[in-house]
């Protein structure tokens, strides 16, 4: 007979809420005690857990327990402030609770009438990223633009090309289309080509900077016209993935107009370095583009998920998106008064994801944003100023922002065995990368808690084991 | 000058983290006295915020307060128990807990080693829901096949008609090619062609129970065939959207062999039913498909997103969605020794949200499970019988689960009449629905706490306003 027990009580609850609490406060301050990467082989997680779900109900502290137990050990500490591989994926504290009460409420955002404030709040709280960000104001919700919360810059880029593709659809084949990015964009471009069925990605030449060559832009597009193809879109990078290079949004965009593509910034990491005056001219002609996304969820300390796309003009992409079953009609979406964000990507369902980022925003201020990116650059310019004077190293690319990459003179090999030694080291986690052969390290500093003795201590490592 | 005040410390944390636990648990003991529908027009949620982001840090109690202030007033209460509109999108307890818990653990689990943890609980875990809901033993991660969590239905829907899509790539092209789904299907799955670039969904007419008529399944089939079209996958339903009605997997999956068609089936809220035994009937058929999707997200109390999908093979998959830069390449992946879910769908990032469904499925038990179940379909039979049995009232549809679907018989403003009057009363939520120009009204019990009290009310307020 199997115990009766179901839904836990509100005194139930408040006693278990606490418990996670403490326990994801005790984490958050010693989350430095753990190794960064976990030294776990496949498979030794789940040989932890029994092969079927139990029958009858288990105690929530054996739930807690195995956090510990089962959790812990293979987790790979992406909120360590020696975490200095890939992007930073942040969280902070505001975020966390902000993620609680949106899972409590469990609202489903799809339509302005399934939760105005989840749709309101979100079209305010990007509203205010706009200025945040000196973006064109055409992209606010009263203009011919708008913003929403997408999961991640692939859905986002995917949804964008998927709209430049259906804008389109008279006049080519899908298969004929052609997307042009640099060869140094993040692969998600190429996957979201691939997925919407446009038959070339084009990669473009970068110049010594790592950022796109126009010229070679021109060129390429100008050869696929000539063989009959059809451009449809082309991507700006602000801050590739690998060096952060910054591809020229202006030149571009010229390029882009006289072929009338869809062009598209990715932003995704850098996005959210706007905040500060001093690194908007790195995107110069921002407002010349026709869609832009960015994710909080990398620097901006809200937690994954949270992405943003803004279009110039949503008609298209609304256009493309939306259907209108019977059960979803209401008199207030007929009116056309309200946004009906269902319309704005593939997913019907939506968390009530705006809730996060406007209690980050809150919590820490715009002035409290841009301090928090200023210092993660401080240290950054610290970092590669060190790298710049030892004459073991040498800097791969120029580091507009927070990720620095260098490489050992002696050569790939060494370079491959330094950041195999440091990510063994369970010290710090790094991300060894390569570019045209050459191997490199990159140093992407920005966890949430990274501070000063993070670097010094980050430099001896390096030192010792170069 | 601003103020300095950043990072919460951990006494701050757990002060405010104890704050939102109370008020959570205040919000889920008192959800029933809040109307379950709000009553604000366009604009009056976001008139309520400033237009411009603050410069500097607002305390957390004034954000908490806002909760109150700004959100309340403009929150549908999808976790009323008196929530009867589309299908439930629940949460419980140990949901929100593990949710809080994933969001400060903040992994990014895009590849094995980015957090093993992770990708190891979400294979177990899915291994475990192959079981509960008698599922092909080839479908869990030691088969050709495997699952993987993804946002939603329609995220899920989309990948796989992606994978048809591209495996017939060589043979046909996008605008000529073909995908079928009753007339009752989910518009996810016609969004999901757009989005693909699909030439063709064809809606296939159903029988008197509004399931898919399998002779006009195969006449449309041939008919595509013979005017050279490509036939590349069809869709069936296991409880539809307007009615739970229930299409025919063995018989449409005849016609999928014998057109080379991929077989998908979309079981996105019944999908949890096949926890109990008698209702394994209504997907009899399941061993043959390529690919199902559910959503614990729906009627599990796993909080939305939790989309399940599995495939047969997973071979195809892999292949349409992977993309490997060199910053993403790693040992182990080249190994294949481990899953890297990356490769399975869209985006790249992913939450940690097998978490929630582990906890819930611990915290309930699999028989716990099937008595919630059992208990919204009992109520979903009274209530039906008490419709049957009242002269003003008639059964529109078949109740094979827990929505049931009826009308008035004085006609359609009748109808539409008693819908409008239930939602402005402001005690429950219905949704008004219409199919082939008939009105009726459905009525989905199966919020978490939806239990028989709940319906007593629903008939009483039924009967005062028809």
């Amino acid at each position: 007979m199997p115990p009766k027990r179901q839904h836990m009580t509100a005194e139930e609850f408040r006693e278990n809420g606490y418990a996670v609490v403490d326990w994801i406060a005790s984490y958050l301050e010693e989350v430095e005690k753990y190794p960064v990467l976990p030294s776990v082989e496949p498979g030794d997680i789940a040989s932890l857990m029994p092969d079927r779900a139990p029958d009858v109900p288990e105690a929530f502290a054996d739930l807690l327990a195995d956090l510990d137990r089962v959790v812990m050990p293979g987790i790979t500490h992406w909120q360590s402030p020696n975490w200095f591989a890939y992007f930073p994926a942040n969280t902070s504290a505001p975020s966390i609770l902000a993620e609680v009460v949106a899972a409590s409420l469990g609202v489903q955002g799809m339509l302005w009438s399934t939760s105005p404030a989840a749709t309101e709040i979100e079209q305010r709280v990007l509203d205010w990223l706009v200025d945040m960000l000196d973006l064109p104001q055409a992209w606010k919700s009263d203009g011919p633009g708008g913003g929403v919360i997408q999961m991640s810059a692939s859905d986002a880029t995917h949804a964008v090309i998927v709209v430049a593709r259906h804008s389109r659809r008279e006049h080519a084949r899908s298969e004929d289309m052609v997307v042009y990015v640099s060869n140094q964009a993040h692969s998600s471009i190429e996957k979201g080509c691939t997925i919407a069925g446009i038959g070339h990605c084009r990669k473009i030449d970068t110049d010594a900077a790592y950022a796109m060559d126009v010229a070679c832009l021109q060129a390429s597009v100008a050869a696929d016209v000539a063989a009959g193809l059809t451009p449809i879109a082309v991507v700006s990078a602000v801050g590739t993935t690998a060096t952060t290079a910054v591809d020229p949004i202006r030149a571009i965009d010229r390029i882009a107009k006289q072929y009338e593509m869809w062009h598209h910034v990715d932003a995704a990491y850098a996005g959210t370095a706007m905040v500060c005056p001093e690194f908007r001219h790195l995107q110069d002609g921002v407002e010349t583009v026709d869609s832009y996304t960015f994710n909080p969820h990398k620097w901006m300390m809200v937690n994954f998920d949270c992405n943003v796309l803004w279009v110039t003009d949503r008609a298209p992409l609304i256009d493309t998106m939306s259907i209108l079953p019977p059960y979803l009609r209401n008199e207030v979406s007929d009116s056309g008064a309200v946004v009906d964000y269902r319309d704005w990507h593939v997913p019907l369902g939506r968390r009530f994801r705006a809730l996060k980022l406007w209690w980050v925003i809150r919590s820490y201020g715009v002035e409290g944003i841009r301090e928090f990116i200023r210092s993660h650059v401080r240290l950054a310019e610290d970092f590669a100023a060190w790298i710049d004077a030892d004459k073991r190293f040498e800097l791969f690319a120029p580091h507009p922002f927070s990720l620095v990459c260098f490489s050992l003179l002696e050569g790939n090999n060494a370079t491959k065995r330094l950041a195999t030694a440091l990510n063994a080291s369970g010290k710090v986690a790094v991300t060894p990368s390569v570019i045209d052969g050459r191997s490199f390290i990159r140093i992407s500093i920005g966890q949430t808690h990274t501070g000063e003795v993070h670097i010094v201590r980050l430099k001896a490592l390096i030192d010792e084991l170069a």
